[in-house]
């Protein structure tokens, strides 16, 4: 009885709640502008590059998305519920995109004939993953990925690490590190440290957790797994050169080593630099893996790296791939507002009274025509409330046209931060307004 | 036992269907890039107008969509079933955008302090019902809405109309009509020919269907519902002018045609025509309404009206409002195509050896910082391998640098479809290809 009283207090307090659902946002017009030219960098970006852009649906078949994401990941997924009479049985057939690789791995197989054998695409949409919401994490958020299938040419590898650094570039974003390393590297140290191979994912793993458990920590979970002690230290003391020297009884340690020193190379950029701890956490690497991590964000900014055996899973053969994530919820708190985003109104057109309605609709459409931003006064109010109006939202002109203009055919434009006001016939106007396109901001001529 | 290897079956076929979700589509490069651009004109426009964008979370909490769409159309909503130990019980808790009016409602109430008192918004994002999928009818598709609230000024009424006729024209649409209307009119009409109150909406959804139905069809309806045949008669053979007549004697019906006539003046566009039995089948309009239909395509390509008591359903308080929706799904099939949609690659930087990788890729790379498509060849291809590629791709330039240039620093740039070439100093080749900017086809110079 009492639960119940609860739960109906509960509903109806949730029929007015009107904040968005738990974990997502709403972007009103700032956000939009900002996020929708960041996003256009972005493109504009890998486009240079010759990726092509890919969009797959919100939903795909549950089929399609089940035993891909490790236990953990799975419990995150949306499930979208049958329809109809089968609504009751509580079964689902759908559910919500929890990333972009699986649907790109679905494409690839169901588009083999239409795209080409090496296919870069990237593909920037929302995931929906059912985490506890927190600051900065999101339950709907944007990824962006990149990625090259269909070749295990380390040129690959190279190209996917620059067309990210080209993006944080072009964002205003120049002090990052990209960490580097290869799962070969990894596979090779275990291997000359004799820890078991049935343990490698549980240290790769940990090791990914560096950052945030530490040494300790590691050593902790490490020898937790019946790991010596002494192998735990001499894994954890290694450094850059160290690992070059005992690697060198490991072909799988060699060949990682060589493939992170011929992408070094390749790209020769100076941020980019060997980390042998490096190890992501994701199982499916299987070559070079990395993070960009900037000074001025905690976690990394953007990640990935080779993953031969994973794309292939609904075509049924070997796919070769590479590829790399853009943390864009994360960048787009680090990147500069673009120039000439938050376009204001720039042309108030009033309206003296009812009879003069349709002759300010008209100019002002004959205006926007030309590229201005231009809005009309829709209310039936005062000519001071209309300059009010106007003086409040910040609009730079506006035009008036009462019973003394109209007699002339002529039209007063008032400069409103100047508040001097210049009449001309009304044909001239759109030449008055000598801005070349909307995206100009506005320079007062008078 | 038979239907259990039956969905044993069928689970197995399941698993490698990799077309998208029943009613959804996957885009790929051209398709994204054409939808990209056909939404930026239109947001174009919108914005020239004063609209702002919006954009909302893909669910909503289940409580806000319930009761809002009737009982046909709340079968359609997709409902995301709770996580965790909760999801045994199948119930659900959110549920997939069904339209893009209920989470502007939902906004309006949310941010009233941080919104204009005037607000007008457009949005252009994907929606989710559950029709049974066919041609051009998709459980996944884009709604593309402009709303005026806050006024009920006819002012508002004409902008969104004038608003919508600029997109179609912006995006080549010309031949189109504007069918107006207004609910007070119909009202008017049942009131003025002694058809009962309470048949009122049924009669509207009745004439909604005219386009489908036909005269005998709505004849049918209506008697069916005890309606006289002769007053069936005298309302079906009303027409533009016959109705201006009998609504002589009902106020409703005089204020109706009043607003429908002011309206088509202050737009001025003789493709506005005054149509008595506009219906549109929501319940929820109270004021003007219209559809405008183009010969080319079945069904109208927007439509919208005035509706006052809907927009203040979360905020507790009357809202006056006006819309319309522009069905861009339709539009994209009438839109020619914006030029200079289709980016191919515009240079191929070759590689002629492993060892020339690095200067391929930072030669690629300054060209693409000057605003070119730049592909550089990424695999281990003997030379002609990388011609044919170049041909087949229709990439009008190649760049080539072997051992002969290197030593010279110099680079050939190759004419792919005149086949000369030229071989130009390294520096001098960002110069040589003097294009402006990434939007513009590249000019032959050779």
């Amino acid at each position: 009885m009492q639960n119940k009283k609860k739960s109906a207090i509960i509903k109806t307090m949730d029929k007015y709640n009107t904040k968005p659902p738990a974990g997502t946002r709403d972007f009103l017009a700032r956000d939009v502008r900002f996020r929708k030219q960041i996003f256009n960098i972005i493109e504009k970006v890998f486009a240079s590059f010759g990726f092509e852009p890919l969009e797959t649906p919100a939903f795909e078949r549950i089929e399609t998305l089940m035993d891909k994401y490790g236990s953990e990941g799975e419990k995150l997924i949306f499930k979208i519920l049958k329809r109809g009479e089968k609504a009751k049985s509580g079964e689902v057939d759908l559910a919500l995109r929890y990333d972009l690789t699986v649907p790109m791995a679905r494409v690839i197989a169901e588009y083999s004939n239409k795209l080409p054998k090496i296919y870069k695409r990237y593909q920037i949409q929302p995931v929906w993953r059912a985490d506890r919401p927190g600051k900065s994490r999101y339950r709907e958020f944007y990824q962006c990925d990149i990625d090259i299938t269909g070749t295990n040419s380390l040129m690959a590898d190279s190209e996917v690490i620059l067309a990210l650094i080209e993006v944080l570039e072009k964002l205003g974003i120049n002090e990052f590190t990209v960490k580097l390393n290869s799962r070969k590297i990894l596979t090779g140290l275990i291997e000359v440290l004799n820890i078991p191979k049935n343990l490698e994912d549980f240290v790769l793993v940990s090791l990914d957790k560096l950052d945030k458990i530490g040494i300790e920590g590691i050593t902790k979970e490490l020898q937790g797994k019946g790991i010596a002690s002494e192998v735990v230290q001499s894994l954890l003391q290694q450094n850059r050169d160290s690992v070059k020297k005992i690697l060198t009884t490991s072909t799988k340690g060699l060949e990682g080593l060589q493939e992170v020193q011929e992408i070094q190379d390749l790209i020769g950029d100076k941020r980019i630099i060997f980390d042998p701890f490096l190890a992501r956490g994701l199982a499916y690497y299987t070559g070079s893996i990395f993070e960009i991590v900037s000074g001025k964000i905690k976690g990394s900014i953007a990640g990935g790296g080779r993953y031969d055996n994973l794309v292939g899973m609904f075509s049924k053969k070997n796919i070769p791939a590479c590829g790399g994530s853009l943390g864009v919820e994360r960048i787009l708190l680090l990147a500069r507002e673009p120039q000439g985003l938050f376009k204001n109104i720039e042309i108030l057109a009033t309206v003296w009274d009812k009879t003069f309605r349709k002759s300010s609709i008209a100019l002002s459409n004959k205006l926007r025509d030309k590229g201005f931003i231009v809005e009309t006064y829709l209310e039936n109010d005062k000519f001071n409330k209309q300059l009010t109006y106007a003086s409040k939202k910040e609009i730079p002109f506006v035009l008036i046209c009462g019973p003394d203009e109209k007699a002339k055919n002529k039209i007063t434009v008032k400069n409103m931060k100047t508040g001097k006001q210049i009449t001309i016939y009304e044909k001239e106007v759109v030449n008055f307004f000598s801005f070349p396109a909307l995206d100009t901001q506005p320079q007062p001529i008078l």
